[in-house]
């Protein structure tokens, strides 16, 4: 019998392509749970799959817990994965009540229903690097120190789940995965807002000169490691998923890309001013993932970024109309 | 003209001292704000002061925020001194989501309010040395490392007004301060559930057998460190306040209790189960506290145990019906 999982966060980037995984290697059954309907279908790559058996639910996790947890009651998982939060961090010095009470009150209270209803094998909780503060080679035992309320409010729920896993023996893991990127990646982000801005003769706005040194993974290198991760991985685990090179500037990756589009990179830059509290690096170490899970990730990044390209080529007709800069929904 | 301070919990502890010690001083103007009506008034010990001009407001950090920013709004205080939040961890196990709803969501929204309207100079944020989980001689560049949802809840509303005070120039200041005691602590709390379980032959319970290390503080000496990061302490700055000696087991406090007393340690304890999440020491470094705001404690263990036995003898007809566990209120 094939295993049953819940995504809840279907609706993210990283949710769908995870979801899209899970459902193509035919051996789970699946169920997503978002507080939006589905996105187009451009967002959402398991929307290609024909009798995949994935079924939807609409429930909003702040708003309509007690309708999620009745879901997660009836289907009774094997494992849950859950991508769900509030993401922006310019947003999150606007609105922290609203992410606070998303990533970290919503979250906990969450958890809280999991642990305590005990029908479920494993918990996977994906969380980010940000938590870290500015950080350079960062192991899973890394201290918080989180520099913007978004970073915060993601640590407030990691922090309460690994209470849990380590007095009660509750079965939590803990995923962080430096930026990723591919097809269907909201428009807002670096590498498809450059190219369609190069797409539309628009001047890409580089914040603080693009120096800020990140680090890009592919989704779906990360997806296998979260599959990794919920079918192997040791309760209390916190697992880290980043590609070999150790980082690069956010200028390099524009560059990149418009090497990649056959365009003048100096022509088609402006530089902003930075954002509020942007640490400086997000590098972190994926040694323990690679050695205990035996995950390593295969996507080159020019690779990818071509394949973000032909994404928004398949998808010009509608990605044109589409705002580029994300807008926070209460 | 004296100054204005907005103290919210006031009926805490730590809060009904700090205004006591303002009062005293005859050069503060003060309002006290909590959730519940004023306590019985040896809990209170300004009460004990006639004409101070003292004003109480009854708001709800969470369930009447407007009305306490309201009130906050009118008296615009020079300094905001903010002691309030749920503080008991067996019942953070149970009731997380209060402890995130209360510490955490609540107090950040309370934080960008004060931070956005911008009529107070400064803003002193009561924290404790549990959001750095077991520690001895921890300094204030501590990492997080929270063992209770308690802890986590603290860790929560600390984090965000750091990346408010680091990005935004925020006056915030953040104290910790060991265990303290005192005349008219909650009766739950070690010291004085023993000398009431003493005085009404009863046995103490020791959780674990009393062997977590502990380290306590007269609340006096602290309220006076409070005043001194308020009036003097920098922005950003982490100011902890603890004895001149490391540490101590539980079981020796309550041996001192005991001999205090003229009482049998031996005949007078039992062992029950420890704590979920029971640290094994909190102790801490002030001496940047020491250093830079010329503090240091004054009063001895056995002198302020002596205080609240004092305290207890003299309010006996009343202490003696009330309970001596801590009843979690919604």
């Amino acid at each position: 019998m094939s295993k049953k999982i819940a995504v809840i966060g279907s609706n993210s980037f990283s949710g769908a392509h995870f979801i899209d995984l899970l459902l193509g290697s035919g051996r789970y059954s699946v169920i997503g749970i978002s507080r939006s309907l589905e996105k187009k279908s451009y967002y959402l790559p398991y929307k290609k799959r024909k009798n995949s058996g994935f079924v939807f639910y609409r429930a909003d996790l702040n708003k309509e817990q007690s309708k999620l947890r009745q879901i997660l009651k009836r289907f009774k998982p094997d494992y849950i994965v859950n991508f769900a939060g509030l993401i922006e961090v310019s947003s999150s010095w606007k609105y922290p009540e609203e992410y606070f009470r998303t990533n970290t009150l919503a979250q906990v209270s969450l958890i809280k229903f999991i642990a305590d209803s005990g029908f479920s094998k494993k918990y996977i909780h994906i969380s980010t690097p940000e938590v870290y503060g500015s950080c350079r080679n960062a192991t899973p035992f890394h201290p918080y120190n989180p520099s913007t309320p978004y970073a915060a409010s993601k640590a407030g729920a990691d922090m309460y789940l690994s209470t849990l896993i380590k007095n009660t023996g509750f079965n939590g893991i803990l995923t962080r995965s430096t930026n990723v990127y591919g097809p269907g990646q909201q428009l807002f982000r670096i590498i498809p807002k450059t190219i369609i801005s190069l797409k539309l003769n628009k001047t890409i706005p580089l914040e603080g000169g693009g120096k800020a040194i990140k680090s890009y993974i592919h989704i779906k290198d990360v997806c296998e490691g979260i599959i990794l991760a919920m079918e192997k991985g040791q309760a209390g685990g916190i697992y880290h998923f980043s590609p070999d090179e150790g980082g690069m500037k956010v200028i390099d990756i524009v560059k990149t890309v418009c090497k990649i589009m056959g365009r003048d990179f100096r022509k088609s830059v402006r530089t902003v001013p930075d954002r509020i509290g942007q640490d400086a690096a997000y590098i972190i170490d994926s040694a323990k993932t690679r050695h205990e899970l035996k995950w390593q990730p295969k996507i080159e990044l020019e690779e990818g970024i071509r394949q973000v390209v032909s994404w928004v080529e398949e998808n010009w007709a509608e990605i044109k109309n589409e705002p580029l800069t994300y807008s926070h929904k209460f």
